[in-house]
């Protein structure tokens, strides 16, 4: 397809935007200081070696490593190529990394020693001749060889995009992130250019994210939580920090010294940090972000960006983050508006529309959502049935338009023509005062098809009736939706977290699933 | 070319979001008072009631009447036919009307009676039988034959989208504005789908537009800086209000009774506006806007929106609106940020793009770009020249990557290998203290190719040398820019507006241009 020059803005566009107009820094990490102009050169350098290595058109470069600027170089490398960057959680033990080394099928992989050295190499051990892939440690010592910074240093540092024909359509992917495992392995959800600068600049915006902004990279660039902001961050030409620890006293020192504007800081490192910093020993005013307890919101300054006072809203990697989002104006739903380029649709398993303040599966399309699944035909077409992609996730419009996310889709019961979703019958349960757990199954009915069977689990000290289950959830919810039939138990069975359900089916007689023949 | 349906939403998509999500009211005017739903509803009628008429993808659906909720319906009617709506200026001369029609060559007319029927009356005298177009009187008494709402009560209510092989790719014009004469004749700016989508949904995070916004159309709605933000509200789901009469009283009454939280009030009228409130007879707080004296600031609410805050920007129709805008971030240069979702470049007259703190043509790529001039391929040929938009209009990047808006391109001079705008250098004078007017010709030069030559006129009792002028110049821009040749008048000939160059080079001895054979 050739790109229609003149309407679209890849990734790379938005690099040579700002390395032409701003004297900025692009990125911070450790003692390496790069402009944007800077980084545009690097970049350039690093895509014309990985093109030398044989890194062509839809190639994954696989990133295993800690937050540093280099994957950001990285991904903008791949979008002058026409390539994809896939940053992997680097925190997987050696089975899962083997993984995900043979999934990306990789034509090279950026990788490091520190932390991380033995967990891959028992991983490329396991993987051996399964694996083409090419190593770059980029946390070699600049001159040892192969290294990344040598690499650089010895590259053509002329634009690859200035060749004639060169031009990467917007729509094609340049990220890929692996996510949650549907039917027991993860899959890479493909993302394209115009995702990333779509969803950078409304980020951007509803963020107050402008080139004045100082992003300090120190979660997980491998999640998108993450890494959307570090790219409103670059698409706003902005300035990223890289860390590769989350340590109070490191991400204080560089709050101060870099002046950062914004962070990705969990509870528990806020707590870290309002204790370091109780004598007043770091200058954080800097820091625009949410309040919190009295000391941290004195040490830090409160964002008053639509964001900062509705933060959050509904997403998943595939959409590039957020589909629907708290700032959009005032919302009567849990997870407020959808972002006004997309069109979500709320669609039961026949994949018709159903009217608002119905339940089904929220279903997107528009511009951020992913191109499909690495190398995953079959799912990728199961998600993108009828022109929407299905999120697998439940929810709910309400009347004012703002959207409620009930939780994931799971399983499916069927009871006369009602669908009916476990997952949005125990939300229920578990807003009653006595109820300390609860799953829903389906169990089998000549009648009806399934009869819906609550597995409840009481709290201590407390008494709870059948029939005050079963009419808590009619007084909440459509009354089709209530279970006949209740069991308690003292604890749900589970897997990890997650409940097992074939453990409940088998003990309580389950079955009848719509779609399994039983 | 087949639409891409899962990653593209046109602006029949954003319609049928609402209509699904959202009990609001999307317009009112008059008496009449639509839903989301019922306008999706009265635009598939207009949508098969103009298909029957016989337009078709692409055709031009002509708006020659005042502002009217049916302006945003048969907008959306054409989106969902593919055709393009062009709503034209209805204040023109019968001459310049019969233009637009003919130029236009319309399938369908829609027009009103009240206020400009004589005039479009002589101009389709005048037209005859060059336009077959059909004519629709959208303010006749429903009963009477072939009137608005008699086409719609006969039509077909069932969506045309719903229709196999219906969809519209989102690259497809939609809107088709009218824009300032080049080479002497208005030419029709095509803008798509995406254009209106995308710029509707930065300017609705930018100006905190979201469902609870309430648009008072009083600016007119044919001129793209009312029509954006109409755009912006139908985009994010609020309410736009339609008024065909900009008077004191009629807005304050809309902007008490309806709510209304914007609205498109140039300074005149909000100077009636405080005379006529003084006694406060009208609650006008939900409305959200500028600052100003301390009368209309006690009336409204002040915007503290990004754009509230830092208005305008630079732009033009052919990009739907604003390319920057202030509300992105700080900024040195006069004009703000270019959105971030766009690549601006500045070029010179080769089509290279000027390094940074110089002055060249201001370009653009983009989503928000125009597709062209509709039936002008020359002209379309020569703005799309090497793959960017060229707006004709000069600008700078500053620095910190923030754009300067210098004036309209118009001439070239060259001297030796430079090139010099007139406009800068006119800007230049322009700030002296003791400079009224002044305008810049080249005059052709054996050994430079041309000099810059420079018409003052001193402001009344002041006293101005030749050799102050240039000092000025000299101390202010590139030396190369600055004239060489001073002449002193008492004032400059004009046509309208426009300093008459021709007049000035013909006294002046002015010529050389470059590309002009002399």
């Amino acid at each position: 397809m050739t790109p229609d020059v003149i309407h679209q803005v890849t990734m790379a566009d938005v690099l040579a935007e700002h390395a032409a107009h701003t004297e900025r820094l692009a990125c911070i990490c450790g003692p390496y200081r790069f402009s944007y102009e800077q980084l545009d050169e690097r970049t350039s350098r690093l895509a014309n070696a990985l093109r030398e290595l044989g890194v062509g058109r839809g190639d994954r470069v696989l990133w295993l490593a800690q937050n540093c600027h280099r994957l950001l170089e990285a991904l903008l490398a791949c979008a002058k190529l026409g390539s994809v960057l896939c940053p992997a959680n680097w925190r997987q033990s050696s089975d899962e990394l083997a993984f995900v080394i043979r999934d990306s099928s990789p034509a090279v992989v950026l990788w490091q020693e520190r932390h991380i050295g033995e967990g891959l190499s028992a991983a490329r051990d396991q993987v051996g001749a399964d694996s083409a892939a090419i190593w770059i440690q980029h946390d070699a010592e600049p001159g040892s060889p192969g290294a990344y910074e040598e690499i650089l240093a010895r590259a053509d540092s002329r634009n690859p995009q200035a060749l004639p024909g060169a031009e990467v359509p917007e729509g094609d992917a340049v990220l890929m992130l692996y996510t949650a495992a549907f039917g027991g392995r993860p899959a890479g959800a493909l993302l394209s250019h115009r995702a990333l600068v779509t969803q950078g600049a409304l980020l951007g915006s509803l963020q107050g994210i402008g080139a004045d902004y100082v992003y300090l990279n120190c979660g997980p660039l491998f999640h998108v939580a993450t890494l959307m902001t570090t790219l409103a961050t670059f698409v706003s030409g902005g300035t990223n920090v890289f860390t590769p620890r989350v340590e109070a006293d490191e991400l204080c020192r560089l709050i101060e010294s870099e002046g950062c504007t914004g962070a990705f800081i969990m509870p528990p490192t806020m707590a870290q940090i309002v204790e370091l910093n109780a004598d007043g020993r770091y200058d954080l005013k800097t820091l625009r972000t949410f309040a919190g307890k009295p000391e941290w919101t004195a040490m830090i300054t409160p964002d008053d960006s639509p964001w900062g006072r509705h933060p959050g809203g509904y997403g998943q990697t595939e959409v590039m983050g957020l589909v629907s989002f708290g700032a959009l104006g005032p919302s009567v739903g849990s997870h407020g508006r959808p972002a006004p380029f997309l069109r979500v649709g709320i669609l039961d398993p026949a994949g018709r529309e159903v009217p608002r303040g119905e339940t089904g599966e929220i279903c997107v399309k528009g511009p951020t959502v992913m191109n499909g699944y690495f190398n995953r035909p079959d799912l990728t077409a199961e998600r993108q049935a009828g022109g929407w992609h299905h999120t697998n996730d439940l929810g709910r419009f309400e009347h004012d338009g703002s959207l409620t996310f009930i939780g994931p889709r799971s399983r499916l019961i069927k009871s006369a023509a009602e669908n009916i979703y476990p997952t949005e019958v125990e939300a229920c349960l578990k807003t009653h005062p006595h109820v300390a757990d609860a799953a829903i199954i389906g169990v089998p009915d000549r009648t009806w098809g399934q009869n819906v069977l609550a597995v409840v689990v009481v709290k201590e000290g407390e008494n709870l009736a059948a029939e005050e289950v079963i009419d808590h959830c009619r007084s909440h919810i459509a009354s089709y939706k209530k279970p006949k039939l209740v069991e308690f138990v003292d604890a749900l069975p589970r897997q990890g977290f997650a409940v097992d359900y074939a453990a409940l089916d088998e003990r309580f007689g389950g079955g009848g699933y719509p779609g399994t023949g039983g």
